[in-house]
């Protein structure tokens, strides 16, 4: 596969590169970093993606040309190139429609579940992230690895793995990270503009967490709602609010957390997450309509936020119960 | 001085590992890895430390056989191995008196400032962290790394980085978590253990910071002081409140972050921080008797909460003010 990569790119001048929605760092560093070494092989390269770039991105070199995308009837690329998406659909709402027909589409990605729908496929599911994919694809091009390029791997990588911290960090994500490093990456610096640069709306929804999270069940189960008025109140988006899990989850002795949160179109979003390999939580998911894995699962359903708090936190206690 | 360590080590029987006081992940970690190995050896080992082990870290293997110092008087053992430990007083208020006289003293630090003060000295001052260089005496002396050798390390270097983000992590430290990894490391539970496991206390107290802290000068400075009354209510304890700088220093756009806090003494203790190359925070702590970094500083002095503060902040956009 690779070796159908090198030959198509070696073959074209002409590249579009796009990735998922809402990106995140392994969408935004993989665009990148692929998009400087193509051009770096004085390609002409544009990159795209539905959504403007995250601002904790916007740093990195060549950011800033990553835009939306041509209009309909422009000439496109002779080449698509799609990074870390592994649904067809999860380009966006306009892209999956423009792009059907391209003749030569490239899937480059990490996610298990993806089913191969470019020309060229380059899935390597058990990959920590689409970044580690691109890394290699990029010493197989030859390209020498630049400092930007490196920059934008390392943010790939390291917000895919939670700062190297996940299951999914192999002993080669961390040789390859090595690598990177001595391509010039300002490990310290990079990491504070990442790691160190949080928005204030976030700030302020996460105290709101910690001042009114229940932590119940001998200490064992921790949850917050989050009502449509609170929302009102702050003044935050889905946005802010999707990574609100990761608060109540780390109080020391919980098995189970749950966030509830009432969305715009008048559903309950869940977000379950265990600690305990005892709980499955994608089987308490299941029980409502949702899904997921065993520690990390989530439900969308109709109902009152109260009530719908309530009997999935019942269904939560009898799955910990009959765990014991 | 790894042969004169190996020589050492192969011609004795007992040894004492001790490290300093208030051990960190590097200190617990350091002093379980080493030992372990030793006892591989065949040798008696003797684990202590003048605090106990933090919760935090009670899960490694060995963490148990942490124990306090031996009685005075008691028989010691020929070879006493201090790790992470930059200064001979900072093995606490017994320890320094007790082993002041032992007649061989093996000194395995990465601290700049260590004076040396063992009779064999392996002082790397740039290692990340005392267990990199564990790491390396591990291997020399042949004994195999097991998995909870090789955790105890992993913790060592993790935390003393901060997962892997300052910039004291080289390739070399990528590398060696990357053996590490090898033997047997479960990289997604020991972090869970390690960074998802907080206690209730402490997400109170970040809980009050977030809900009470300031941020003005147009967002560059970000601040929050702790009356004595305030830990009180909380019932927190010196501990609880050593880190609320980087809860504080983590607002986008703050270049630089102060905590003011009363302590038992009377006195007063700032902690200070810089994420701006151009604003040194030593200067302004030397300004009133501290001391530190260009990008973290402290200051301990006598004062009234509310008027420090003020002089501090004053200072601080003085120095904001010269650097722009």
């Amino acid at each position: 596969m690779y070796k159908d990569f090198i030959t198509t790119v070696n073959a074209h001048e002409s590249f579009g590169i796009i990735s998922h929605f809402r990106p995140d760092g392994d969408a935004i560093g993989s665009t990148l970093a692929l998009g400087l070494a193509l051009r770096a092989m004085g390609k002409q390269v544009s990159l795209w993606n539905e959504d403007s770039v995250p601002s904790r991105y916007a740093f990195l070199t060549g950011a800033d040309t990553i835009g939306s995308l041509p209009e309909a009837g422009a000439e496109l690329p002779q080449v698509l190139i799609c990074v870390d998406t592994g649904d067809w659909k999860r380009l966006g709402d306009i892209a999956p429609e423009r792009f059907r027909d391209h003749p030569c589409i490239i899937n480059i990605d990490h996610h298990g579940t993806n089913p191969g729908y470019g020309h060229i496929n380059i899935v390597e599911s058990p990959s920590a992230a689409c970044g580690c994919i691109i890394f290699k694809l990029i010493k197989a091009l030859g390209v020498e690895m630049t400092t930007p390029m490196a920059d934008a791997l390392y943010t790939a990588i390291s917000t895919d793995t939670g700062s190297f911290q996940y299951s999914s960090t192999t002993p080669e994500v961390l040789r390859q990270v090595a690598d990177l490093l001595e391509c010039g990456v300002d490990v310290g610096r990079l990491n504070c503009r990442l790691y160190q640069e949080i928005p204030w709306d976030t700030l302020r929804v996460n105290a709101e967490v910690l001042n009114n999270m229940v932590v119940e069940h001998q200490g064992q189960i921790s949850h917050y709602a989050m009502p449509a008025g609170t929302k009102a109140r702050l003044g935050v988006g889905l946005e802010a609010t999707k990574d609100l899990v990761d608060i109540v989850r780390v109080v020391e002795g919980v098995r189970v957390s749950a966030i509830f949160e009432d969305l715009e179109d008048g559903r309950i979003r869940i977000s379950l997450r265990s600690k305990d390999p005892a709980i499955n939580v994608a089987n308490i998911a299941a029980h409502f309509g949702g899904g997921g894995h065993a520690m990390a699962a989530g439900i969308r359903m109709k109902g009152e936020l109260n009530a719908t708090k309530a009997a999935v936190l019942e269904k939560i206690k009898e799955e910990m119960n009959n765990a014991q």
